[in-house]
């Protein structure tokens, strides 16, 4: 153990320059900025790493897969992303995003954290693991690197299908994760599941003068109604049928749930909260992460520039997305909300979805792989690791937990609570960075043994 | 009355070359363009046409006041504005709007009709009738011009009640006005008042990422739970006490809406719409001038731009108008929206009225005035005149007639239902500018009489 530790910590530099070398180029899937140099220089990464790689061409950006071989026959993949997120606004930036910047022992540069610093942490865990064992890797690594995380992995669902055998594996170290504000380790098992859609309604060709209020029908009042029949002020979903697969969180999640410290205070300082949603507080804040909810993202309709202006709005739309607990399925949501709308007498109202959304998923928190990923963390970071069964946000790890066997997920990442991923002022602070790398190298090593 | 008419027709090109002057010159009261200029080229307009002319400081734009004497001790006013609505957008025009442009037997200018084409008609008149009358005027004429009409004339009320004394009179031609769609003239006898609010809630100091929907507040639903509670589905305003002052339709009133074409088949087709509020068709369409209404203008909240953004609105705000009937107060109308806010539980949501809003004002239907304005409208236009008791926009009527000692009022404009005022290719037919000068001669000549 100590030799792994000795060995990243004295090449630490080096992995900061290669960090510093991949935050430089952007990646930005959401306008298609340097992606495709972002892959190949992950593939060179990669490869310098001692990896075999392949890129795949998909509809989206490619993924970029290495490989190695261990003495194990067993499999552990590597999940990262090398696409991130815009890194506007650009003058809240202290150092522009693109130039990596290391202060006050932290780098700053869009996607340090999310997830280009993940990525290289796992490539020096890789380093230390193979020099601790005179060269050798005690399993199998498999490093997926896909391009479109960020706006939703669009395609790598059907690029995993098309490729089961090539991924084959045996458990999988997600991206994200990192520690607590308490300095302890945090694996996150899940994710729930996403639709996001539009709902819009036009009721008249073009705006009309609001002093004929009481005739020509507002698309504002329509959409407002339309969208008051989808949730009650309990925050119940009204959708028929839209708890109807929601799986309950088991006795062992909310054990594990009631163990996880409250954000309350954190929430009210940096949100500026008053009041959580239901008056929750403690513990009630994180159980609720066993509902399902529906947001909404924004509204557009009629005149909002200065003072106010005498019209009665002909169109409106409301974006909205809904996160989904496991067994619940976007296509099985987008259908109810469409069969909703029609019996409530809403059928004027066209509903969209945003690409395919995204499936939930929750891996079982009590396989080995969860265990050893537990147990290294306390040792990495001196304190009991807690396990968050689920995630409120969504990722894609359905597309590949799925289709390769319901293989069992962890994280352990390089994040704390305040890295500012997808905000100015992205940063890994050099010290996660290094945690990090020494907690994927211990689970490289025992992966072998579970 | 022959030679009113020869004498009109015989210097019509003299009146549209003053119209084109006018209309010439910018006056967006909106953003203060052009509209001193402008109320100087009034004040000059009517002095060439004979009259005494002062101009009045206000707070905002100048009032233009011209007078002459005529042999009844009578005094009829003259109410008109020089300002118009901003012409974008300015590529739907056909023809620049400050290039006045003569087609197809109509000008074209913004302004041409509302109100610039009114008062030049108007002008016109006067010469008419003094030609007539071998230079003399058979009452009082004042003329009062506003420049802030199309901005709420946030001044008028105060400038009338200030100088009450210079304003006194026996009654007032109102703007607006014209022909219906059969072109029988139209009276218009009142307003509806208005109350223009915005109403903006805020839950958090920054938009919170849409994975905690089930913890962090929502601007967005809040703004639309506050919202709904203020109508119910059948368009009853919900605010406890809205209703108690309107003043329901006396019988008369009815007989004379019920005598209004339907504009039903013209709003279909114009506006596209299929259905109306509450599925109002004919008679009822016209008879629901007389319930008040609240409308929303526009709302603004979180995320709208292209795709969506999974985000948490932490603001929200709308702009909405109240359309009040006559003895309700929008003074008294924003007070109950607070009350009733503050009694639901809205406390949060914070609500801010555009200016002082507009009382609504109603002219007995059967005063001699109106008696006048029918018959000679009828000797005009050669169909039966029709009386509208209140139109459901809102001018400021009341501004004049309460503090002027509750004077008689009409309508007797140039205007037809198609001239798009207010929109791009604005125009006034020359045969309606003819003959509203026409009417407007008939009725300064028999005011003295009644």
């Amino acid at each position: 153990m100590t030799q792994i530790d000795e060995y990243l910590r004295s090449n630490l530099d080096r992995y900061l320059a290669e960090l510093s070398e991949l935050c430089a180029q952007p990646s930005v899937s959401a306008r298609g900025e340097g992606t495709r140099e972002c892959s190949e220089l992950v593939a060179h990464l990669l490869a310098r790493h001692g990896l075999s790689v392949e890129s795949y061409e998909t509809a989206g950006n490619p993924v970029v897969v290495g490989r190695a071989a261990g003495r194990s026959p067993r499999t552990l993949l590597c999940y990262n992303h090398y696409d991130v997120q815009p890194p506007e606004p650009l003058e809240l930036w202290t150092t522009p995003p693109y130039q990596p910047t290391i202060r006050d022992g932290a780098l700053y540069a869009r996607g340090s954290s999310d997830d280009k610093g993940e990525l290289i942490a796992r490539l020096a865990a890789l380093d230390a693991v193979r020099a601790a064992h005179e060269g050798e890797l005690p399993c199998h690594l498999l490093f997926v690197t896909e391009g479109e995380e960020e706006i939703g992995s669009p395609t790598v669902g059907q690029f995993v299908r098309e490729h089961r055998g090539q991924l084959a594996c045996d458990g999988s170290i997600w991206e994200g994760g990192g520690i607590g504000p308490d300095g302890a380790p945090e694996l996150i098992l899940g994710a729930r599941g996403i639709l996001a859609v539009s709902l819009s309604v036009r009721t008249m060709s073009r705006d009309a003068h609001s002093g004929g209020a009481e005739l020509f029908p507002s698309a504002a009042w329509r959409l407002l109604r339309a969208l008051s029949s989808l949730k009650d002020e309990d925050e119940r979903i009204l959708i028929p049928g839209f708890y109807e697969h929601a799986r309950p969180p088991s006795a062992l999640d909310l054990e594990l749930i009631d163990k996880l410290p409250s954000f309350e205070a954190v929430y009210r300082e940096v949100f500026g909260v008053k009041q959580f949603v239901l008056g929750r507080t403690g513990a009630a804040l994180n159980r609720a992460v066993f509902e399902p909810t529906c947001n909404i993202q924004g509204i557009a309709t009629g005149y909002t520039g200065e003072g106010d202006k005498t019209i009665i709005p002909a169109q409106a739309s409301a974006k909205l997305d809904f996160r989904l607990l496991p067994d619940m399925t976007p296509d099985d949501i987008l259908a109810k909300l469409r069969a909703h709308l029609d019996r409530a007498g809403f059928d004027d109202v066209q509903v969209e979805a945003y690409g395919t959304g995204m499936m939930p998923f929750k891996a079982p928190p009590d396989s080995p792989l969860v265990r050893l990923t537990a147990e290294t963390g306390q040792a990495v970071y001196g304190k009991p690791a807690r396990i968050v069964p689920i995630g409120g946000g969504s990722t894609p790890i359905y597309a590949f937990s799925g289709p390769l066997g319901n293989i069992p997920v962890v994280t352990a990442g390089v994040g704390y609570w305040d890295n500012r991923a997808h905000a100015p002022d992205e940063h890994v602070r050099l010290e996660d960075f290094l945690n990090g790398a020494r907690h994927v190298a211990r689970i490289m090593e025992g992966f072998a043994g579970i």
